[in-house]
């Protein structure tokens, strides 16, 4: 045994990523990437980069890449801090407001990394069981004033339901919860646009909300880990000036980055382009048999017609034909399977391998 | 007053980085980096990067960087972490290894950086005095069992010194230190040769030893973020699956990083001709009538010659000649300055800015 690791380290179990890539020709619908590429303009400014400025440090503020990101929201650079990829936001939202012992609060099922977060951190982790159509209870305010949270996490929409909670929603729970309210948009882009959901609102009416975006998903931009946490400026400046390493952002990360979200004109397009998937994909679903719950995700929860077929067998069997989806192995989510809405192409074939054993 | 920061982040100071470049003229010898370029291989690979695979996750556990750099060392692959770059690699060992309330141990001076992750961790700092000639009292060890520290940092080669411990002085530390003994080998790169310290015997003599090694400088890349820590399996394991973000480590990074670490002959002439430069400017400084610390890294320590003028006019004057190098402005530090070797022609123009002020 390694007696150096703190107790809580030594007795806590890490995070285990979704499964990488097996081989080349598999249909990867398990990890929720964009099945698009980042915009042509990410391959031009590579093509092109100046590798030899590389012997220098980056900016350590990141300046330029906060700056657009604030003209896009509406806000100053001071309401921004750029992270390494989503994890590293959340990460720091736990170093900076979470003191070991204390409380930290989230819905179940949830992005199974938050209460990971907790256990580095030795905090303690309290979670609210969803309604059975995955809304959230109508208490979850109440209880997060009984038990102090320090810090409580929302996934908007919700992982890995697909789920969307109004602005209102938010607020109300913003408004109640003693602690900071981090607000998980890690699949934001692929809101319906007609929903009006303004980050920028929510962010300027309530000191205590963070909300984090990145460019894995959205942006097509997994493999270069690029995020940011957009809050009050007295919630961000400890994060940026203090907790977050110095040069957390590498410069090739601030360049591709923002070439990447000024082409909000591409994003669009892939966004659209998800959303009519997700559609068409969820549609095919429920005429062979399944349960879809509504998604406002590039994913879709998936519910199989028990007892005819289980969903870790139907897992097991598109795996075996090449297509990876995610199975969680827990007691709420074991009928259900998660599939990340793919190109036009691989869903056809998904659907096709799904049609065949179900 | 913001309500929501643990105590002991909102009671704390933030780490300061070295100035970052104020124009594209200034002769920058203030923060360490390599004058040098990194080897072409890395614009080579970056002008051909195949962009569009930056839509799906890297590989989480950076499997062909870690196998070259364990065989780099004669290690296995699960005596390697790859981070990013060194301060990731200091913070984890903070998070795995030090409750908070307990102590860390340090050299003054040593890197600031040690003490800032001290106190985000809400652990207790000590640190010990060195010598005037800025070597290690002999106490040391005992003064570690003492304090019970479990984390020992000890830069070798020193900064800002660029004094070189040999393995024995280190071994000696690690045999009586309690704790985990850090060995930050961020400069190690610029050791003469024949002293022929091994990063991997220190390593698999001692259970207790992490030894931090970086890209940063060396390999001409601050700007990418990349480095790595060495130490026990037992040691390395917990940070690499469960206190390390999943994806620490960019597709971009770990590409990049192995065609750097690959081209050995190319960074080996970097060394030399670091070390020739080294050796040349602290003669040339100490015949201006400079206190010339002798080092073993890509930095010199001068002390001025008081009190014909202070070190911080030095740095001033110089500043405003288009020369940046780095005041310290503590106590012990505040007649001397470090200056970073530059090119052959980056040095020449210092020497004479520093010649007409001095």
């Amino acid at each position: 045994m390694n007696s150096f690791e703190r107790p809580n380290i030594r007795n806590m179990e890490g995070y285990t990523p979704g499964e990488q890539l097996l081989a080349p020709d598999i249909i990867k619908l398990n990890t929720n990437e964009s099945p698009f590429p980042p915009t042509k303009r990410v391959g031009e400014l590579l093509a092109n980069f100046n590798y030899e400025a590389l012997n220098l440090y980056p900016d350590p503020s990141s300046s330029s890449l906060r700056e657009f990101i604030a003209e896009m929201h509406g806000l100053t650079p001071r309401n921004i801090v750029i992270t390494h990829g989503g994890d590293e936001g959340l990460r720091l939202a736990m170093t900076t407001f979470v003191d070991p012992g204390e409380h930290c609060l989230f819905e179940d099922p949830t992005y199974s990394l938050y209460s990971v977060l907790a256990g580095i951190q030795n905090a303690k982790s309290l979670s609210i069981e969803l309604n059975d159509d995955w809304s959230l209870p109508e208490d979850f305010a109440d209880r997060a004033i009984k038990s102090e949270s320090k810090l409580t996490f929302i996934v908007n929409p919700h992982a890995p339901s697909g789920r969307f909670l109004t602005a209102e929603a938010l607020s109300a729970i913003a408004d109640s919860t003693p602690g900071v309210l981090l607000i998980d948009e890690a699949y934001f882009d692929f809101v319906d646009t007609k929903l009006k959901y303004k980050t920028s609102e929510i962010v300027k009416n309530h000191k205590n909300v963070l909300v984090l975006r990145t460019l894995s998903k959205g942006y097509g931009l997994a493999g270069l880990r690029l995020a940011y946490l957009v809050g009050d400026e007295k919630l961000v400046a400890p994060i940026r000036e203090k907790t977050a390493d110095s040069y957390n952002t590498s410069k090739l990360n601030q360049e591709l980055g923002l070439v990447a979200l000024q082409d909000q004109d591409y994003a669009n397009n892939v966004w659209n382009e998800i959303r009519i998937e997700r559609n068409c994909l969820s549609e095919e679903l429920r005429m062979l048999g399944f349960k879809v719950n509504p998604s406002q995700t590039n994913f879709i929860l998936v519910e199989s017609p028990e007892p005819k077929i289980n969903a870790k067998e139907i897992y097991n069997r598109l795996r075996e034909s090449g297509v990876l989806v995610r199975y969680f192995d827990t007691k709420r989510l074991k009928n259900a399977f998660r599939v990340t809405v793919g190109t036009r192409s691989q869903n056809a074939i998904f659907l096709e391998k799904l049609s065949v054993i179900s």
